[in-house]
Formats: C-alpha cells, sequence, structure tokens
C-alpha cells in the first residue's frame, strides 16, 4: 500500500491523499460505505461503482466468519470474487461485533470466547486467529484485534484495556509479518489507537502505534456515545501524533458534521452505518440538512428527492413517492434512501477533498457545519 | 388500444401479437410484473426497463386506494407520474384484494364493504366507484369489478355469482363510457370471465363478455387452487368463445408451465406474483427446472446463477453468494433473485413468441414443460 500527499489546508489539518493497493486508488479523504455481510444492505455493487462511486467498502470480519464462513470465502477465492467487487476492500478484526452483538462473551489475556449472535455456537477470536480469517477474507485493508472500551468507561478499565489492546497489537503484528496474502495481491494491517476519552491514555496509545510503522493507523474507541467535543479532542491529540506521511481512519464516524470537522483534524478514512441504517427508517442526508421522509409534511410534495444531485433516482422520484415506499415498507424504498444518503456522503467527502485542494476547505467546511444538522 | 395479431401456431391456439397503447407497444403473449403498491418489490424501475425488458407492469387497485391514496396520486399525475414509469401500466379492479387481503367484507348488490387490512377503516367499492379510482391511477388497461370466486365453489354459489359479475359489470361499462380519462392519455376497459370449473357457467359467462364487445377481454378466477388441468379446460373453452381479434389476459396465472401451456389455449397475456414472491424465498425458475437456492448443495457452488441468461446478476454471481445472500436475509438477495425469476419468465414469453412465429411453438413447449418443473 502506498499513500501519496497531495494537497493540506492552509487553514486546518485537512489534507487531501491517495492511498493505492493492489485493487486500485482510493482519493482521501474518503468513505468507505459498510457491506457488513458481503453486501452494502440494499445496493447492489454495479450501483455502488456506476451510481455512488464508491472507491473502497467494508466486509466486517465477524460476520464474515460466522456466515458464509471461512470455508466457504476460501473456496470462493476471498471476499472480492465472492460477492463481485474489484475495487479495495477493508475488513474491521471483528472485535467490535464480538463486544456488541454476542450474547456471552469473556473477554482473557488470550483472546475473546463469544456465542454466535445467528445460533449460539461458540467461538474464540484470538489476535493470531483474527489475522488468518483476515488473511482468508483477503481485504485489502485489515485491523488490528482490540478492546472497543464502552461509553463511559472508568480509568482504570480503559488503561488496563488499552495495555492489554497493546500487547494484543504485538501479536497481531508478529502473525500478520508471519503469513503471506493467499489471493495473490498485498494486504496491509493497520493498528488501532484506544484510550477512551482520557487524553494521557490516547497519547500513550498514539504514540505506541506510530511506533509500530504500519503502512496507515486508526483511531477506534470513538462514536460510541461521547459527546461530539470529546471525539474531537481526542481525535486532535491523536492525528497530532501519529505519522503525517500514513492515511487515518477514524472508525465508525459519523454523521456529516462529524465527517468535516474530523477531516479538519487531519482524519483521511471514515466508516460509519449510519447512511444505510438511516436510510431505512426514512432519514435522508442532504447539503441543506435532515429529511425524514416519512413525516406528512412530505404526503404531496412532487418535488425530486434531491433537485441538488446528479443521481438518478433523486432527480427521477420525488419526495411524495419514496414517503410512500418508506411508509409501506417497500424495500424499494431502503434501496432509493440507501442509494441518496451514500450518493450524498460520498459528494461530502469529494466536495472536501476538492475545497482542500483549492485551499478552501476551513472556510467551506465551518459554513457546511452550520446547515448539515437542520431539519428540514 | 389497438391489437394486431401477427402470428398463429399451426400445431395449438398459440398467438402473437402486438397491443398498442398510448404508453407503447406490448409483444404478446406477454408475462406482466405485479407492482402492487407502485413498486415491483425489490425491482427500481431502471432494471425494469434495462434489466428485464418489462413492457408493462400492473398495480393493484386495493393497496394503491389504500396507500398512497387517490388524492396524492391524482396530484402526482396519475400513477406513471407518481412511480417513474412511462411504458403501459394495467391495475386490477380490487375485488380480489378485498376478497383475499381485509379482515371484514360484506357482499351485496351495490358493492363490497371492507376494512383495511393496514388500519382497520372502513371502505365500500361499487363497480362505479372501482371505474373512477382506477381513472384516477390512471392505468392503460383497467379491470371490470367483478367477484372472484374461492376454490372450491359450490354450483349455485358460483352461478349467482356469475349474475351479480354480469350485472356489476354493465355497471361498469356505463359508468367507464360515461368518464373521460384524466391525464390525457387513453384508457381501455377488460371485462372478466368468471364461473369457476364449471364449464357450463364459462361457455355462459364467456359469450355474455363476448357480447360487450370491449377492446380486450379477462379470464378470473382459475389458478385458485384448482387442479390444473381443471384451469386448463376452462381456458380452452372460454378462449374458444372470446374472440380472436382481441387480447386475451389470464388473471394471476401461474408458473412457468402453467404460462406455456394456456399459450398453447390461446392465451395473450399473463401476471402472477410468482416468480417475485417466490424469488424473496429463494426459489428460482431456470430453463432447466427449479432451484432452491437455499439448500446445502448449492453452498460451495461457485457457478454462475444462470450461465444461460444474459442478465448481468445471472453471470456476475455465484449460486454460493445468492445462497448466502438469501440466508443472511440480505435485501440483495431479494434484489438478484427478483431480477433473475422476472427476467426468466420475459425470457419465457419473448422466446413463445419468437416460436409461435416461426411455426415451431408446439413441440418446443412440450418439451419444455416437460423439463420446467424439474427440481435442480
Amino acid at each position: 500500500m502506498k499513500f501519496d500527499l497531495q494537497a493540506k489546508d492552509p487553514l486546518s489539518k485537512a489534507r487531501a491523499g491517495v492511498v493505492t493497493t493492489d485493487h486500485g486508488a482510493i482519493q482521501t479523504p474518503i468513505f468507505m460505505p459498510v457491506g457488513t455481510a458481503g453486501t452494502v444492505k440494499a445496493v447492489h455493487q454495479r450501483e455502488l461503482k456506476e451510481d455512488i462511486s464508491a472507491q473502497i467498502i467494508l466486509g466486517n470480519t465477524y460476520h464474515l466468519y460466522l456466515r458464509p464462513g471461512i470455508d466457504t470465502l476460501e473456496q470462493a477465492g476471498g471476499l472480492h470474487q465472492f460477492i463481485g467487487w474489484d475495487r479495495p476492500i477493508l475488513t474491521d478484526s471483528g472485535g467490535y461485533q464480538v463486544y456488541s452483538l454476542s450474547n456471552v462473551r469473556k473477554i482473557k489475556e488470550e483472546g475473546v470466547t463469544f456465542n454466535s449472535h445467528i445460533d449460539g455456537s461458540r467461538h474464540l477470536f484470538t489476535p493470531e486467529y483474527a489475522m488468518d480469517i483476515q488473511r482468508s477474507i483477503g481485504a485489502d485493508i485489515i485491523m488490528a484485534f482490540d478492546e472497543c472500551t464502552p461509553y463511559p468507561c472508568d480509568y482504570k478499565y480503559a488503561a488496563n484495556s488499552l495495555e492489554m489492546t497493546h500487547r494484543w497489537l504485538r501479536r497481531c503484528c508478529t502473525h500478520f509479518d508471519n503469513t503471506e496474502p493467499k489471493y495473490g495481491f498485498n494486504q496491509t494491517l493497520f493498528p488501532i489507537v484506544q484510550g477512551s476519552v482520557y487524553k494521557d491514555l490516547r497519547v500513550r496509545s498514539a504514540e505506541f502505534i506510530a511506533g509500530m510503522e504500519r503502512e496507515g493507523n486508526a483511531i477506534g474507541g470513538l462514536s460510541v456515545g461521547e459527546p461530539a467535543e470529546e471525539m474531537y479532542a481526542m481525535t486532535e491529540v491523536v492525528c497530532d501524533i501519529l505519522p503525517a506521511d500514513r492515511p487515518r481512519y477514524l472508525m465508525g464516524v459519523g454523521t456529516p458534521v462529524n465527517i468535516l470537522e474530523n477531516i479538519a483534524l487531519g482524519v483521511d478514512m471514515f466508516d460509519c452505518v449510519m447512511p444505510t441504517r438511516n436510510a431505512r427508517n426514512g432519514m435522508l442526508f442532504t447539503r441543506h440538512g435532515i429529511i425524514n421522509i416519512r413525516n406528512k409534511k412530505w404526503e404531496n410534495d412532487f418535488s425530486p428527492i434531491d433537485a441538488d444531485s446528479d443521481l438518478l433516482v433523486d432527480r427521477m422520484h420525488s419526495k411524495a413517492y419514496l414517503r410512500h415506499l418508506i411508509h409501506s415498507k417497500e424495500m424499494l424504498g431502503a434501496q432509493i434512501a440507501t442509494l441518496h444518503n451514500l450518493h450524498f456522503y460520498l459528494w461530502l467527502v469529494t466536495e472536501a477533498r476538492q475545497q482542500i485542494v483549492a485551499g478552501t476547505f476551513y472556510d467551506w467546511k465551518n459554513k457546511m457545519v452550520q446547515i448539515l444538522g437542520n431539519k428540514l
């Protein structure tokens, strides 16, 4: 993997760059649609490429490990082949879902035992096994196995957890560096900074992670319920320590405003289920604010879903039609709303990139964050 | 509406024709995907046009009347405008869903009172109101308001129901002929032959319906649970009476074999929820037989969903991937399977048409009906 910094915003820490993988280039800052179980929910791969211009998507190791399973993925030739996606893929390590989805889990030094949320079967993820699984899935960028602390989290727990996450990281790196990719293209491992909302822990973690000298670095454990100001404070501390010549990935973030503020602090990569999940509930993000398409006020509004957008469904369909589909629980409602939201998120980061390159990001960002949270 | 007969099969009663509406031409025999509530479930309109080559779709009056409602549809400028579909649309009269979906219903000479399955609200459909509603929806082809008798149905009930359906038909025709289309294009009204599985009732009804001299005619009350042989016997009796110079529409039919056998008896138009509904449960129709994609045998089958097909998703995705999506209850599974099944149904009628034009339909049909029911 290669990272080329192309431009810096003069008034913030925002950067524009290019991440190059064996499956192609990614213009940063970038938003990565979440394709949990081998599909970005309600969106076909052709639409991801042609309508959304998605440059990279995520897969969730926990879900893919349980279903279809590693055996099937290996026989398919990896996740790219299995789902028919030839652009870059990033996988998380499975840790976050183990903590949030499985019924019973037990964290030990060795790793985490948990019960499947699908059939209750018992499994053990260790740092080494998380590397093996991600080798088998075959993502271009894979993530270290860590503990994502909840919010709130007491200092002592956060500090102990952080040390274990660092010990796990060493095991991840050793195992990753001693194994080979399985499908003829390169993979790279990103370590993850933890430390909850404690500045000293974040500093300690960021320094440790920077010292591992991986090709890219991630920030985890944010967007888990803390106030946005605490998130930004942690991101700022961490970005100032993580090496500037490598991409920085802020995991699981966030709202459009969160994304712009974190770009301003030096983050290059984002993922979040918000655009896809909220779409299914009828919440649309636009450059003028947020639309709850379920509201009565849209019942007979025959204006386009988004007149500013160049997405086919945004121009072709009215708010009234989308409201009808969402109210009627028709799949097409989720399909159209998801396309809209992902297209908007990709527009947002593409526009942010252009503003960075033009040197106008800071003022544009400050203007946009005033607008994006409006309720339309 | 215009109907041009273009070819007849020498060894059966199959015909190839063209129905011309103000929204374009329909090559018959044709299968019409069902778009119940203003959407063919899980398929976008662009896909219907570009991937499936659907020439006409159905809307259900009962569903559209309840949601989004006539007021919204009128303000939108009719269903075509509301959903963004510029090809022909056919609507049923709402009767069938009143009988099958609503909680409480009472059939009287005036019409049918029923409670909405959505909110329990009370409504009355009369033959006249069914015409008004379909004028407001604005389909190109609209259907008479009838009683669709269940199976089994005793002779006396069927005979009495038939007479009422005929009286209702007169009221439908009078009201339809005394009202105007609302959106600047023509609409036409198809009457419906009933009579359960009683040959004399079917003859009486077909003669009555033929005497109304509408531009096209429909056969209802079949595919409601009767053996296929009884269905074919009724279709044959009725097709021999309905005028040959007008299209014949067999409502709610059916399996691929049902469609081919009824084409051989002189039917021109079909609709059924089977390809869309069964797709969502993982049943795929192919030219070699039926696939239950949920079965374990497809778990590691990485061959294309349908190697014979020219549909993108059929060639792009494996059986193993589609199985995974359906098992995981991912919307994309329903999306891909629905595209596949509709594409197959449209291929089937297109191929039937070519065989009719070539004069080879009868042998081809007999060969296909041996294969299509195979379980793969």
